[in-house]
């Protein structure tokens, strides 16, 4: 999807390229255009200092902010700077996004998450010269105390989020000082996706993934990053709520496990105490007990680790898991429903709460708004082989489904059923776990079902079998050692009820719901199998 | 606190102790009874089989369910079998708890969480011989669908929680058979912790903490279990809605970190592909790169990892974090009384809406109702040390408090403040971590805080220092490798607003707020030193 997948930062000198050498070249331009600058300043600052500054107590830098004394100040924020309080005045305290001089007047931007404001400072009565000048000095990115009264203006402005208005400063403080050098530019790790594919021709500057991903306290500044993960804990929230409302009890599993929970290829080895354990790579077992202890109805969300060596768009190596089990009465489609109404919630919620957010995400990752129809489309596994063969894909009855090929049977179902949402179900069972019920009545397919989001597999879950004698035939037709996995085997000998679940990736639900390209995008301090910082 | 700490499984052969000896002789003339028994059955099951079946088809076992198809049945929870059915059929699901015969009848416990009922079968016109053996046999914590007429009762059920209704059976099937010899009964799991204490005297069967963590999932099936579950699912939720109505938002931290966050001690390290990682022992320097990266108010809930051999009553070695941070405009106590009232939030909740589940942990743990005050007493480290030295506790005024002090002065403040839960405010700035604000007014201090229950402690926290170079100092002053914490400094290189936060252990303040005496009991599946299973 991107180009931006390999290209994990690698400790070491290397050989510095033309494009860097250029950039060095530029950067020495700049800063010797810099000092010239810094000496005429030298020069204005004298002749400023012999002026009485009618400013004086209106702007400055404040001490290290150590709690010394309470002040409670008419703080607003920026989301809330609009027409209504025209005339009014308020304080902000935000980023200094830009500023900007032009003859006697500063226009600067203040920036708060994922809206903006003009502030307009104009040298006269209010505003000497020497706050005008200390101003335009403050670097980009530090954080200033706003005072100023709010004004509609005539013309909207067009560089901010909020248009009708703009702040008439009068007092101005520095909070926290940003160093003057940024090692990457807020609006250019906020550039509109396409562009960067036209690098080349651009004369706009780039930020590559990696680079942002290096400085992410910088790249979260920006907007879209905000939106993401106003989204994503929006995901999250929609989740639990509609889980609780059916029911469900949220719980916690471990994480350090004394066993490879499936198989013992991709999974993190820890050193523990004298002697050794795993990283979890999914909770299944845990919430299995938990409805073998009769909780019923369970979710958790946590970290999920996978140690594969996957360079992907859509691979972590931590990730978020939602995940959720149930017990049912009779058939797993009970559970099968519940899952996808789950979702319908979701992205009803998302739709109904974050259209700011989405339009905010989509000025950078621009993206067809997700579909979905109710109740969720249930395609059987044959059917969908039968639409794939029919669409020219040479595959048999009982072979498992590739990326690709799950991507284009996405593309084939959307424009057969209007959905970027829907559920495969009744996987042959040759290709799924062991733990996989088989399918009562043909024992080729199994009670086990994929979610897919554009046709990206989101979730993998099926009825779990909760009797022991047919879990261990089933283990041992998958050549499984009984002894490393008998503790689970050993769950369901008291008595369990049938059950079923499924695990959902965070991330990639926020990826592709965004239509974002890349899963690192949706993940606040991304982990790959090059990347373990910041 | 408790006698259970220290126990943990030790495997490899060992000698068999008198009292073990003594189990294996009770245990032996028990599968003598059990034989007899068996034998008589079978000459009372002969008889049975001449006998016309009246009852037949009403009752039996299903087939393992495989979701071979769906049926639409009546079911009712057992937690709402009460007396406004009356007269209604019905069916439930639930575990069989017990049953007993007596004469030409049996009563049967449903149990289903935190709930029970009473079901009664007579032989007569509907109920046959045969049916009657049948239940009887039935293995206990077997699942059973039971239907029935619920009947109002003339004396209350004193066994059961409903108690005004019994069950009067019409058919009964097995759903899910339990092994009839169970590792615990699920009753001396459940019974009365004093009567622990009185072991040598009670008749009564005593299952120690080992064995019921080694056999979790049946010890998880107890009504404790369920209730404590049941209340830790409502701290989460209080606590995330209370703070989203703060204009929080939850965020997710990486858990695989790539330097060892808070010095090299206690740390689990973990093989990353080629190289090493760590598994993070709090959120916090992610929170506060949050907070740099302009998010303002965030929390965390997720697994805190601690590779502390520390064997007691209050100390796992993986827990879940409730963690928050804020940016705050002057004064780190706008956080602090945030906190307190996020709290005070969660203690209400808890007070109207579990008050089923607080009775229910009680019978088994008793403990004096959770008492606080509105708002949150924050009480100075200064103030704390006079009353210690004033009841005759030798502290300088600038030591650091011990575990048995923190309880004493939990005592003290309960005493003379009425609350179990308070703030102790400005620590002496020698005992915190380096990262911690200095108080503007006397460096002796520092602006950090803990906050206890019960008079241990909940949460540890602190103003953050937000000024790259006042870090520097501070880390030099306590002879860190500056190398190591190069990017926590790099990330207030940028602007960084003034911060506060805290990490609060989930299962703590569960144990706490219950009065439990071990945190395992508070934990799913807990991990200590010598526990990573099950």
């Amino acid at each position: 999807m991107t180009n931006e997948t390999n290209n994990a930062s690698v400790e070491g000198d290397k050989k510095l390229s033309k494009k860097e050498l250029n950039k060095l070249a530029k950067q020495q331009k700049k800063a010797e255009k810099k000092a010239e600058y810094a000496a005429e300043q030298a020069k204005e600052n004298e002749k400023l200092l012999n002026e009485e500054d009618i400013s004086s107590g209106l702007y400055g830098i404040y001490g290290l902010i150590q709690s010394a004394e309470r002040k409670t100040l008419n703080f607003v924020d920026v989301k809330d700077v609009v027409l209504e309080l025209n005339g009014q005045e308020i304080w902000v305290r935000g980023r200094l996004h830009t500023s900007r001089v032009k003859g006697k007047t500063c226009f600067i931007i203040i920036r708060q998450r994922t809206y903006s404001v003009q502030g307009m400072l104009f040298v006269g009565k209010q505003i000497s010269r020497n706050m005008l000048k200390f101003v335009a000095n403050i670097s980009k990115e530090s954080i200033i105390d706003v005072r100023g009264v709010v004004k509609e203006v005539e013309q909207k402005v067009s560089s901010c989020t909020q248009k009708e208005v703009e702040l008439h400063v009068t007092e101005l403080f520095v909070v926290s000082a940003a160093e003057p050098r940024l090692p990457l530019q807020i609006e250019d790790a906020a550039r509109l996706k396409v562009e960067e594919k036209n690098e080349e021709e651009s004369s706009l500057s780039v930020v590559n993934l990696d680079t942002r991903l290096d400085n992410r306290v910088l790249d979260l500044r920006t907007q879209t990053s905000h939106a993401i993960f106003s989204i994503q804990d929006g995901i999250c929230e929609l989740f639990r709520n509609t889980l609780k409302k059916r029911g469900f009890l949220e719980i916690h599993t471990p994480k350090i496990i004394s066993a490879a929970s499936e198989g013992g290829a991709n999974v993190f080895e820890v050193s523990y105490f004298k002697g050794s354990a795993y990283l979890a790579q999914s909770p299944q077992l845990y919430k299995q007990m938990a409805i073998a202890a009769d909780f019923d109805k369970v979710f958790t969300i946590g970290a999920v680790f996978r140690a594969e060596d996957s360079n992907t768009h859509r691979h972590l190596t931590e990730f978020v898991g939602l995940d959720v089990e149930m017990a049912f009465k009779f058939h797993y489609h009970e559970v099968v429903e519940t899952i996808g109404a789950v979702f319908v919630d979701i992205f009803k919620g998302l739709q109904s709460n974050f259209q700011h957010e989405i339009e905010t995400v989509g000025k950078q990752y621009p993206c067809e708004p997700f579909q979905f129809i109710e109740p969720t489309l249930i395609l059987k596994y044959p059917a969908a082989v039968k639409l794939l063969q029919e669409n020219g894909v040479e595959i048999g009855d009982e072979d498992d489904l590739s990326t690709p090929v799950e991507k284009f049977l996405g593309r084939l179902v959307k424009e057969k059923y209007h959905t970027d949402f829907y559920v495969l179900d009744r996987y042959p069972l040759a290709v799924r776990p062991f733990y996989t019920m088989p399918d009562a009545n043909d024992s080729k397919y199994s009670n086990s079902y994929d979610m897919f989001m554009r046709g990206e597999e989101i979730l993998s879950g099926a009825q779990r079998i909760h009797d022991p004698s047919l879990l261990i035939e089933r283990a041992k037709h998958h050549q499984i050692d009984l002894q490393k996995i008998q503790a689970y085997i050993d769950s369901f000998k008291y008595g369990c009820p049938p059950h079923a679940g499924g695990g959902i990736g965070l991330e990639r639900v926020t990826m592709l719901y965004l239509g974002l390209g890349n899963v690192r995008l949706a993940s606040l301090f991304p982990r790959d199998p090059k990347r373990l910082t910041p």
